[in-house]
């Protein structure tokens, strides 16, 4: 009886636009967000073999939310990374995101790889560098094939020191190199004389003052510790500051008394807190080592792996294991550094997507609303954008929590299956290269996945 | 015309009872909160003599927001607070909160003023320092009175290190001891061997070395470091995990360089590690230093300093200079830490209120809400409180800005005549000691100030 009595409102569905003529006409419509399905989408509860996709994504999301990564250590890639070290003949550097050969690779790609070969001392110009890097005597893989995990061009070369990190749940193992800082620096594509003069002070005497004091302090817990700085206004992709500071508290007492030269420790100290995402080369791997127990389990929909190699975007899906589906690599829409506009970006670039892919970073940016300083929006922007993740999630994570949603879970658990039928990709942050080999960094900004890697999983998923 | 073809809907003010009521009557009331003014409320736009209130007003806002708080130095009490000094026959002893005679004093105000009696080594046990202390023969004042801040019982006698804070901008000078850390200390009324101990160590150890590393690192910038820890989720009255991290991050390096031994270095670092609440010490003098520029302002209603001693709750106001307007202390609402429960609460007590007095604290909760699984309360109330406070305040503080509120500054200049016409009193979050002297803290919680306070600075102003 009521209702014929109370004003109509007609209910939108989608399409903002007719939302707008509505009121421009004086209505009072409801707006419902809703997008179609991607193309492609069926419903799908049981793989062909009759595998039951709920309960493998279940026990995905169990081994993913109980992994509990510590820092055990630090050694050289060529030393500590199984398939690492060099053979007969045989140079290995690996980058960020999918495979791609030395003629695809994106400019950031292709500097990191001239610095890195610079770094390694085999070869004595870029020009020597990039001659070397094409001649087709250098292996190229992803990091991911090697546990391992590089913000930006992610370059691994042989001596490079790693960070070592081992999920204490499943004894699985992770790797990423130390941070370098922002600007000119090698993950974002420069091989200048003073990229190459950090990360040889950097394996001379940062490298060997960490290794010693963590020998001394032994593990540090990194699942606490990203909680903790999620606690504290960061994402953990591109606002680190409290990871870092957190890092810094835990390491200083040890560094003091494992370092003799005290000029060193406060060399290495400055350098740490000089550098505010320090803790993004420690963030990463903990991801990484809380994802690869989801692997290759049968039936399972849930993302295991994200990352772009700047020319790709590309994605591992459990089910389907080391298969990589993959989508060109989208611009990234940000801020620009000065002297820098949108004409200078190279296309989204890294394995950082890794923090996406584990339920933090833009998944949890509805607790670093200081975050839009560095990467646009606004903080409410930041809300939403957590929020929506909710939708193409699994879970919300037992060890990962956002005070300003009142304690609620991050959004953990990418299923293949919701991206697909709310037409919704993960949001990430990022920071952003620029194209030509040899420059840096550009800016920082905010990007949603491309959803063709997404449908060409599906495909594959169906077809288990 | 459109009105009467709309839907009626009531619009209640104030009382929530009347709302409750037609909302359980099918009505659809708009709710409006409203309080009635405090009782003695006229406007007030000038002085009896004249003087414009508005722009007294407005002077002392610039002052207080435009003061640039450095930590420059170290020292014992006696040596660097004008009037400390022991005089023939005198000892000082200050204390937080408005004047108060030993026979009115709280629990905890006893046991630490016993305990400061035990680490001065004027007495051997408890009860030769409470003997000595009613003895007539120690004096006791406001820290307030010698430009000090101290939290909880705020004691301070004459060998206590304090940290020294310039404010730049005006060049006065403010004090706080070292932060103890929780649980058995002296600021809640603790006196054991352990709480000695502690001191004795943080007087031969923690001092010294800190004063070493503030002499080679230069002055340290407060009012940056509490922006930067606001952006990090502190409000830095009972959150100051954050501005805790960012102190250690500016003193370690210099620590490592000044002080020769590196376990006691590695000692220093674990103490400050160890105690999440060290930073409060620094933000709370930073506060008293950019607000005493904005006392004795002729006209000017903005509150200068809040403060408790555990049984008057009292204010200053810029206008009536030194005079304190006191009420009783009301008890804390709050969180009890296990053994403890309501009946143990002294009530509210302490120096701290000089954080939301400056504009942070519970004025910044908004930017807080991991601080509810301390102090009680919702993520939602935490961001009331803060929204709340702009009703009673000068203006928007331009160096302390929140990102969950977009980056809006925090509430800052508590006006009497706001308090007095919405009736609404500041908020504030505090520790909880035991009543008893000797026993510690039992909780922390949320409290608001009492109205009388206010209404009784009010009429002296009224009467200027």
């Amino acid at each position: 009886m009521n209702l014929f009595n109370e004003p109509l409102r007609p209910i939108n569905i989608g399409l903002a636009s007719f939302y707008d003529s509505m009121v421009a006409q004086g209505a009072n419509p409801v707006a419902v967000e809703w997008r179609p399905p991607l193309e492609g989408y069926t419903e799908l509860t049981h793989t062909a073999a009759g595998v039951d996709i709920e309960a493998a994504n279940a026990e995905a999301f169990r081994r993913i939310t109980t992994g509990r990564p510590l820092l055990v250590g630090m050694g050289r890639a060529a030393d500590v990374i199984p398939g690492f070290a060099p053979a007969r003949g045989r140079l290995l550097i690996t980058h960020s995101g999918p495979p791609i050969a030395w003629e695809r690779m994106c400019g950031p790609t292709r500097g990191a790889i001239m610095g890195a070969l610079l770094y390694e001392g085999l070869a004595e110009t870029p020009e020597e560098a990039a001659t070397l890097a094409a001649s087709g005597e250098i292996e190229f893989a992803p990091c991911h094939h090697y546990g391992a995990v590089g913000p930006m061009a992610g370059i691994i070369s042989p001596s490079m020191p790693v960070f070592i990190v081992r999920n204490e749940t499943f004894g699985n193992l992770a790797y990423a190199t130390q941070n370098e800082g922002l600007g000119r620096v090698l993950r974002y594509g420069a091989y200048g004389p003073e990229v190459i003069a950090r990360l040889r002070w950097m394996d001379a005497v940062l490298y060997p003052a960490l290794a010693a004091a963590l020998a001394a302090s032994g593990p540090i817990d990194l699942r606490s510790m990203t909680a903790q700085a999620l606690h504290m206004a960061d994402e953990c992709h591109n606002r680190n500051k409290a990871g870092t500071s957190l890092f810094i508290r835990a390491i200083a007492p040890a560094l003091v008394q494992a370092v003799k030269d005290p000029a060193a420790v406060a060399d290495v100290l400055r350098f740490i807190d000089g550098n505010d995402h320090f803790y993004l080369n420690l963030s990463m791997p903990a991801m990484k080592a809380m994802l690869a127990p989801a692997e290759n389990i049968p039936g399972c929909t849930l993302v295991t792996t994200m990352a772009r190699n700047g020319t790709d975007w590309g994605i591992r899906v459990s089910a389907t294991g080391e298969r990589w589906f993959t989508a060109p690599a989208p611009l990234v829409e940000g801020l620009w550094l000065p002297g820098f506009t949108a004409a200078d970006a190279n296309p989204d670039i890294g394995d950082s997507a890794i923090t996406e892919t584990g339920g933090i970073g833009a998944f949890a940016l509805a607790g670093a609303p200081a975050i839009v300083q560095f990467v646009g929006g606004t903080p409410a922007d930041a809300l939403n954008a957590t929020l929506e993740m909710y939708e193409i999630t699994q879970g919300e994570h037992p060890a990962f929590t956002l005070p300003a949603l009142n304690f609620r879970g991050t959004p953990a658990g990418i299923d293949v299956r919701k991206v697909m039928r709310t037409g919704i990709t993960p949001r990430l942050n990022t920071g952003i290269a620029h194209r030509e080999p040899g420059l840096g960094m550009v800016g920082a900004g905010l990007v949603s996945a491309p959803s063709g890697c997404f449908a060409a999983a599906f495909a594959a998923l169906r077809a288990l």
